[in-house]
């Protein structure tokens, strides 16, 4: 069972470790709420998993310590179990997917832990977890499941209480749901006006699903870029927090989640992973009516591979009409490709690559296809573009 | 001349408008010292120089802000006059070079500046914005050389000093000298044993050349990726600052700049423009002698565009030997490119891109050409692969 006082030994117990994350106003996020973003992306590890982590490995007895710690994780509960062991001078062995970024895994390593990389999926890697514990007697790590794991992560909701005790709104992605209890727990004790929310990905709604039916539900299968999120199944303790304490969860989808991504990069500076972002897509689309509203929202970390984060800004800057990519059927003649460049030129548009190819398939011969790649200022000025190309007399395909 | 009350003025003025930004310690940019970056890029309009824009336009006569004011900018001092415009409630014209990208002519009018587009480089821009103030007689604000300027910048090193009040090291960007000058100063009165030491790149070393030559030189060209420091001539207020205040002035190159946005991105969660990563730069790579010194780095700004970013990432991951590209010269014949992708594969090297070209010239008909982007681990790795590459028999190109 939580307690404030568990929540205050834990800040206690965090002092020195966990950073006091930055909590910034943003007027960019929604034009009609008074916004406030929580960076628990800038938190040491690169999300609030240390919290939870470091508390709980704190917390155990001298013999459980002495076994050594045991976790399964992609990613940013890998880091946060690994600095905490290390900090406290024992042993950490993190099952992880092969599948897992490099970076991920040569950061935890950086941790001083022992990774097994696993054959498979995360589901692998934890039945690998489980093999490992029973056979050295590990103690085992959950990553959200656990009251003391739940009482650091809720430090989050004390730093948010500190600075902004008049927030009438938090917005706080949803995994395991290892956060939100703790957050939710430490802002209805403090300010129960304050209305909790959950966001998760549309492609992994497995707490929502949960709440909505008042039993644990489980998914098939999760698809989303939020990875840190992607979880088929909320657990027992963190559902019960849920179903007490959040006043109500919301989706968000992967268009949304990217544009949040987009717009934190450039107008914060700061690196969001998709399961940080979703609090943040969830403001910028009114998922939750916040009009008018102190809101804070929850970045919950920025762990992600820096070869995937240009995926993502690109198909942000494509949902936002700031980059278009066309392919134009024309005659293979001279002076097509001239004429195509000038009206893309005329309205001001960018081009940023342009591929001109002879060998496509199923067209005429005396035809071919351009594709271009052109940097235009929105949607509106994106329309304007394919306008004008076609009035020129181009097929768009 | 500045002076330790202008300084003071400056704070009041810039408190509710200006962010105390965060300062954070780091442990991954240098092992051997007690590093901490003052994130400038976390500023409001994502730099610095929305203190100085302030703090001069808040000074202004009433007659001198009536008439509006003009500024010519690619980029931050854009947008800090636009800004520190707009909360006067007075009009602001920024002239911006035609090439600059759209992202920062976008965020200057969204701060409700006229922006004034000028065909050709900033120079022509700059002589736009002179023609334009003598003919409509707005005021005209200079973007470092000038005392208010440099009084508004100041006052990051006097949150420097409320912080780390015993620092024994601070790296500050150079590009014109008008933070430097701001922070040497506000350093120098309150810790005198404090060396405070300015970073340019090494395509735009102009107050290095200046101050080595004990006059101001002006570049005749200069060429990085940092273009909020590529500055052909310094001030003669800013150069007689850092002449007066500045321990030593030191460049960091292109590998070296890309290196520190990487590890800012990556372990900070952070998005630093070139201008802004190079006192991080300096750091990891002692440039200066830091062993064992509390060193603060300021992190100037983050306005870099999202584009150009992705280049500079690769560009970094290239240098560091965590991406690889590389052409393979091969008979085109069944089985070879198998062969080349499990060599590949056995080291634990993750293919990213696979372009088979069958239409290069000036190669033997029976002879193909495959280029290769592969993700490993750092240099040793990579260099384990191509190894492997060989051995097989394959010719890297």
């Amino acid at each position: 069972m939580l307690t404030m006082e568990m929540l205050q030994n834990a800040k206690e117990v965090l002092n020195g470790v966990a950073r006091k994350t930055p909590l910034f106003q943003s007027s960019y996020i929604n034009p009609d709420a008074n916004v406030y973003i929580k960076c628990e992306n800038m938190q040491v590890t690169g999300s609030f998993k240390l919290r939870g982590a470091y508390f709980k490995t704190a917390s155990l007895t001298d013999e459980e310590a002495k076994k050594g710690v045991i976790a399964c994780s992609a990613g940013n509960h890998a880091q946060g179990v690994a600095l905490a062991a290390q900090k406290k001078g024992i042993p950490a062995v993190i099952c992880m997917p092969e599948a897992a970024p490099l970076a991920k895994v040569e950061a935890t390593r950086g941790y001083g832990a022992e990774v097994v990389l696993v054959k498979g999926v995360y589901d692998d890697a934890a039945a690998k977890a489980a093999e490992l514990q029973k056979e050295k007697g590990y103690t085992f790590l959950h990553p959200f499941n656990d009251d003391y794991v739940m009482a650091g992560q809720g430090t989050v909701g004390l730093e948010i209480m500190e600075e902004v005790a008049d927030a009438e709104v938090v917005l706080v992605p949803i995994g395991g749901g290892g956060l939100i209890s703790g957050v939710a727990f430490a802002i209805k004790q403090i300010n129960p006006n304050c209305k909790v929310y959950g966001v998760q990905a549309s492609g992994a709604p497995s707490m929502l699903n949960s709440i909505k039916d008042g039993k644990i539900e489980t998914l098939e299968s999760v698809s989303t870029m939020a990875d840190g999120i992607a979880v088929k199944q909320p657990g027992d303790l963190t559902f019960a927090m849920c179903q007490k304490y959040v006043d109500g969860i919301v989706t968000v989808t992967e268009d949304e989640i990217a544009k949040a991504i987009l717009l934190l990069i450039e107008k914060h500076k700061m690196v969001a992973e998709g399961a940080g972002a979703v609090s943040v897509a969830a403001a910028m689309h009114n998922k939750v009516d916040i009009k008018g509203k102190k809101t804070v929202c929850v970045i919950s970390g920025g762990n992600v591979d820096v070869n995937i984060l240009d995926r993502i800004i690109d198909k942000a800057l494509q949902a936002n009409g700031r980059i278009v990519k066309l392919s134009v059927m024309m005659m293979d003649k001279p002076g097509q490709l001239t004429q195509l460049l000038t009206a893309i030129a005329e309205v001001g548009a960018n081009i940023l690559n342009v591929t001109h190819d002879r060998m496509v398939q199923d067209i005429a011969v005396s035809t071919c296809i351009v594709d271009i790649v052109a940097e235009t200022r929105n949607k509106e000025h994106a329309d304007k573009m394919m306008e004008e190309i076609k009035s020129k007399g181009f097929e768009v395909l």
